[in-house]
């Protein structure tokens, strides 16, 4: 153990779901040695239509539920959760919280050609213009065109694979986005890297997708290597948290990350309460 | 201005000669509101087959120069540079400074699909060992293999085109890589992102090249945010120095950044003299 045992802490990810695996698979092949603590709130999930608060309540309980580990960081790989909380949780915490926001927009910028940026995200996500927001910080220049599509999280949640039924709740979801000349498209929900191929199919080759995750776990590699926080050895195992069925849960998650993982369920109603401003 | 006037100061990028131009075009890309205060060393261009020593004495007269400006951030924008210089400039300056080496790494850790990663440098570069060790640092089973390629930077500061003549040298050049089955290819050199095209023709469409050039801008981008140094508003002018010829410079920076900029000469001789460890 290093001097303040900084290093050797783990990486706290949470999501409304089985998305923010997403997040995990990629910090599993950008940094191999560090461990993860996952909370996935699939009891409660989606986050997407809920109100600010709410979303507000469980994810600082969550956090709170996470804290109990060792976190050298922490990643909020909720779109809706880094819309509403990232901020709060940010003053209440003196380790780095990345959310999956600012990385997206960032890589959109850096690939997108035309400055022609497409956003999908949940209703939450949308509604809050985090990442318009986000992009015209940088570039006032850019044209930004967002759409909420509500169906795909519980197309991704279902674990529906490449059927005819999918391909038309894709097809149907991304319509008012088709002929708008985009190309770059933000996939604005770590659910949504899941069904990338059909959302490539629909809106077309011509068309980069960002996935939030992959650069959320690129910025993470960036921030831990910049203060220091890089482990030199492997990490202990990862664990994971469910709050709904954890059998469910790890089937998506051993065939999403491609290895067997430990899933305990951890119920909502004993999570840590906390106060909410 | 804000208050302690941080955010409103420049970013100051430094190399050898011309090839961190092509981090300054990332930068005016993926911060388009920011400014720049570049110095290109072409009077003592290549550093490449030059000693450690004498790289880090140029550099931290050159970091000196720089600092009679406003700085928030610093680039090393000179792999040679960042391999033997980063850590004693780190330890000299408060604002944070970027190498190109990282940056690079981190991004093809990313895009690696098999793991087997090429590093194409200078001599001091590839010498230095800097690259595989921040792979490795991150992935021990990655493959990598690293070949130095003396003769590309002086073709890029002849400002020569795709000329048959130029083809050759690169195919020579990269002769060695050929057949490794490499799935990327890390262009360790800031000069090297201007012949992309000549180098992607001899190496095939299938492996990635990674500029460090694109991806330092983009942690650049990262760190600015998180450290809340970003500007809101537009700021100044960009301010170009180079040892060399004006002109020359001028050109080759006019034609690859697209848009006028303003050069001025500043002998080495002038340049402040420094301990160096």
């Amino acid at each position: 153990m290093d001097q303040q045992g900084r290093t050797q802490g783990a990486i706290g990810i949470l999501d409304s779901g089985v998305g923010g695996l997403t997040v995990v698979k990629e910090v599993f092949r950008q940094l191999p040695k560090e461990a993860v603590v996952y909370f996935g709130d699939t009891m409660r999930c989606p986050y997407g239509p809920r109100s600010a608060r709410e979303v507000r309540m469980f994810t600082t309980e969550i956090v709170h539920f996470l804290s109990r580990y060792p976190l050298k960081a922490l990643v909020i790989a909720c779109n809706t959760a880094t819309a509403v909380a990232l901020q709060d949780i940010r003053e209440q915490f003196a380790i780095p919280v990345l959310g999956v926001v600012t990385p997206g927009a960032r890589a959109a910028i850096k690939v997108s050609t035309g400055g022609r940026i497409g956003v999908i995200g949940t209703q939450g996500t949308v509604q809050s213009g985090a990442y318009e927001r986000a992009l015209k910080r940088i570039d006032p220049t850019l044209k930004v065109v967002s759409h909420a599509c509500p169906t795909l999280v519980p197309l991704v949640e279902s674990g529906s694979g490449d059927t005819k039924l999918a391909r038309d709740v894709v097809r149907q979801a991304l319509a008012p986005l088709k002929g708008q000349g985009l190309d770059t498209l933000i996939l604005g929900c770590t659910h949504y890297p899941l069904i990338a191929p059909l959302i490539t199919r629909e809106m077309g080759e011509e068309v980069v997708l960002i996935s939030s995750a992959e650069e959320t776990a690129r910025e993470l590699s960036t921030i831990l290597y910049h203060k220091g926080l890089l482990v030199e050895e492997n990490q202990r195992e990862s664990l994971f948290f469910t709050s709904g069925d954890p059998d469910s849960f790890r089937t998506i998650a051993e065939d999403w990350l491609d290895r067997p993982v430990r899933v305990e369920q951890e119920q909502t109603e004993s999570l840590p309460t906390s106060v909410i401003r």
